[in-house]
């Protein structure tokens, strides 16, 4: 069989990470063996051991990536001194185009984080948490100052995170929406649900 | 064991139904078995048989049941004479209220249809493409009157549907949010990103 071969840039370990997400989303990390990762990857199940321990560390791998692209972001928007409509269209954004750009990462850090080992389980829980509370209180902060019509925050960022999630449907369909479009449509939408 | 008791105005196979979504809802439809609704129900398998052939008879009633209530609703919302944006509300409304008070029969129509076999299964994506179409034509109509904001009519129904569909995590949450208030805020968002 093949050995594996990684990008410049990019180790063994990214690749069969990249080759699991995708297997990961297809089957399910349950569903989802070794062996069928191998195959995926195309080599022979042993020497996949010789990079990763487990598919939870796979899975552990991509759940704290996308979760840490999302609070990095969200730490860089809070620090910044744009008006809070600002703020929110680029966090909005963000989460849109890591739905359309890194899909299948996505995807598994919402619907297969069940599947964590603790103590990760716990930690990704709290940081999910902490990550909607902080956007909350961006919101409020933002009514408070009059820059955002008094919306409930909870269901503000609800309606967000659940629109944006929405995507994908359109990323399973036949997709006569262009990204772009679909980009600029859904901010347009989100935004005004916001603005004052 | 005890007798199926059913209220008035319902049938013993409304209530086999009823305790069957919230038991599809916990196991899923796929690993629930009729043994388990028979212990749901609190009667002998057997006796089960007298109201229901079979597990998917059962899941057909329920997703028929909710695609047939929304899709009425569109059809008196139609020939209604209101401005478009009372209508779109309309349509929000029902949608945030059945996510509420049958929140298992929804969850149910919107994860489990895949399992229900031919040709209910066709049938099923038909009405459902149908009345996600209607939906759109209903928005573009209101664009093209000028009562809408130009917003491409496929994104404002997947988000609509998406941040609808949110409600999910609502309701398995602590739900720091009333029920009323979370509809009123979902509404304000929504009809505000619609408005022109």
């Amino acid at each position: 069989m093949a050995k594996i071969v990684n990008k410049k840039n990019s180790t063994k370990k990214d690749v069969i990470i990249e080759k699991a997400s995708k297997l990961f989303r297809e089957k399910g990390f349950g569903a989802a063996s070794m062996r069928d990762l191998a195959e995926h990857v195309g080599v022979e199940a042993a020497s996949l051991y010789n990079h990763i321990q487990s598919k939870a560390e796979i899975l552990q791998a991509i759940c704290f990536k996308i979760a840490n692209e999302f609070m990095s972001n969200l730490e860089v928007v809070e620090a910044s001194h744009h008006p809070t409509l600002k703020k929110m269209e680029t966090i909005i954004r963000l989460h849109i185009r890591m739905m359309l750009d890194q899909y299948e990462y996505v995807y598994i850090a919402d619907h297969e984080w069940r599947h964590l080992p603790e103590p990760y389980l716990s930690n990704f829980l709290n940081q999910r948490r902490n990550y909607r509370k902080r956007l909350g209180d961006l919101i409020e902060d933002g009514i408070s100052k009059g820059e955002l019509k008094a919306i409930e925050p909870y269901t503000a960022v609800l309606v967000i995170l659940s629109a944006v999630s929405g995507i994908d449907s359109w990323q399973r369909s036949r997709k006569t929406t262009s990204a772009e479009a679909l980009e600029t449509n859904m901010v347009k939408f989100l935004i005004e649900g916001l603005k004052k």
